[in-house]
């Protein structure tokens, strides 16, 4: 079976090469023509223009998108339609916003083209050996492509989720449970660092992995971070995001539902990329104004 | 080696299996007799006082304390005391506050008696099966007894953690990284039940065991919970909590490093025992005051 793929950054070059290995016929497009020349020294064919990547597949075409989410999505999209046959498949595996996802959906269907969102987790890592994905599409559209899915994923690393934009909200939702996970890691060895006691980071990662309740791939990656690293000294705790755990927020938001620790993690992100706030400087000009309690004065 | 065990609740109990199975000659007391009896039919050597497991065990007697924290502990020491020979072992091994396992550390070695402080977690499973100990306390003590730690947990389940406290200061971090994992977990997952999409959540549980980022013991135990009752329709979503949560906390606000997503993980299971906040009613009869928005009366 013939995958088409445009995007190679890392996670669309790793994928490149877990469909190669698993004996698709890879064609690969970037706009960055570096990534294709990259992609093609390791014997994947080559598309330099979506043009060009569409003459390459036969029909019916399945076209994998690995680009940024937003605008860029809508963008290939719209540069793909005047080269696409009836029920080609679109698959944006991205981190789009499910809401993009079902209206892009509605909007392929219009010009007879099928649509599936995949919410695509596991790292570059997972990319590369076995990822684990999530898919929201028509059913009929899901099985054609089923056996991609299956192929490139972990084994029960693959789930179609039902109706258009589920795959990404899916996702989402993962990636907001990912921040409260990640953000309580975090807490529990700020107070190590800050506590009486000598705590060995890296002993006490590796040992929470080890028949601990807290064991996790993501515990793991802390040991791992520790290891190389053994009081993180070498870089900032400066977080930044890409969207899923926001837009998590705004839907709980939307539905009505407290989630007060993504919303908190999602907070505490935005705080670390300050290094004052302005909320701050509130507060302490009232301790002052209303107790005389001492500030201190900027530079 | 003999193993005294005082206290035969579920940890305690598989514990003491945990400890037969690996060739330790064991003695187990508890004071509820029916436990003893119980632990009798496994094979394992009973005790009904402090001072007949005392008899039952020799010089340097080593004794497993696996009973609730709090004052229990003070008043099992204080039974034990007296039966007690210079530099008897007693090990701690339950949810302590590791500020009263300072304490007992300190009030032991005036009576030579050596104390360890064992933080435990693997749950019922991990006791009987594998745990994951962390351990606080004299080096020199913790060697004599190291082979029962290791022979308990599971491989590389087990830590020398240092100073007299921190065993139970490592366990104390350990659950409070838990509840706001767990919690994200949960907020996670009511973003599902509230959403546009018709998610199976155990499916999606063990999709996100296969592969993705947040794969974990505990999204392991939430596909569980699910493949048992899909919609979790037989329980009230009421969440009891032990201690280690909230002295996270205070340890945290003691030495005033900001934990906000563990510190909203245990304000969610305060809110979950109410049915009704008296905050709730000052807040809608605020909005009624000002805004004349309407109220729900009470029945």
């Amino acid at each position: 079976m013939q995958v088409g793929i445009i995007g190679l950054g890392k996670m669309g070059f790793n994928l490149a090469l877990n469909l190669k290995r698993n004996n698709y016929q890879v064609v690969a497009q970037d706009v960055n023509t570096d990534f294709v020349s990259k992609i093609g020294q390791e014997g994947i064919e080559t598309a330099y223009t979506v043009e060009e990547l569409c003459q390459k597949l036969t029909e019916r075409r399945v076209i994998w998108l690995m680009v940024p989410a937003g605008e860029i999505v809508d963008g290939v999209i719209t540069s793909l339609l005047p080269y696409l046959s009836k029920n080609d498949i679109i698959i944006d595996g991205g981190n789009s916003n499910y809401n993009d996802s079902k209206r892009r959906y509605v909007q392929l269907k219009e010009h007879g083209i099928d649509f599936l969102d995949c919410g695509t987790s596991g790292g570059t890592s997972g990319a590369l050996n076995g990822a684990c994905t999530m898919i929201g599409g028509d059913a009929a559209v899901f099985d054609y492509v089923a056996n991609v899915f299956k192929d490139i994923s972990v084994e029960n690393g693959f789930l179609y989720t039902g109706a258009a934009g589920s795959g990404h909200f899916t996702k989402m939702v993962h990636n907001g449970i990912e921040y409260g996970m990640m953000q309580s890691i975090a807490e529990g060895f700020e107070v190590f660092e800050h506590s009486e006691f000598d705590i060995d980071f890296q002993k006490t990662a590796k040992l929470f992995n080890h028949g601990s309740v807290v064991r996790s791939w993501l515990m793991e990656l802390t040991e791992n971070a520790f290891s190389k690293d053994a009081r993180l000294d070498g870089i900032k705790g400066i977080m930044h995001s890409s969207g899923e755990g926001k837009w998590t927020l705004e839907t709980a938001l939307d539905l009505g539902v407290p989630t007060p620790v993504i919303a908190l993690s999602i907070m505490m992100r935005y705080r670390s990329q300050m290094s004052d706030t302005f909320s701050g400087k509130v507060v302490a000009a009232l301790r002052n104004e209303f107790g005389g309690h001492a500030v201190e004065k900027s530079e």
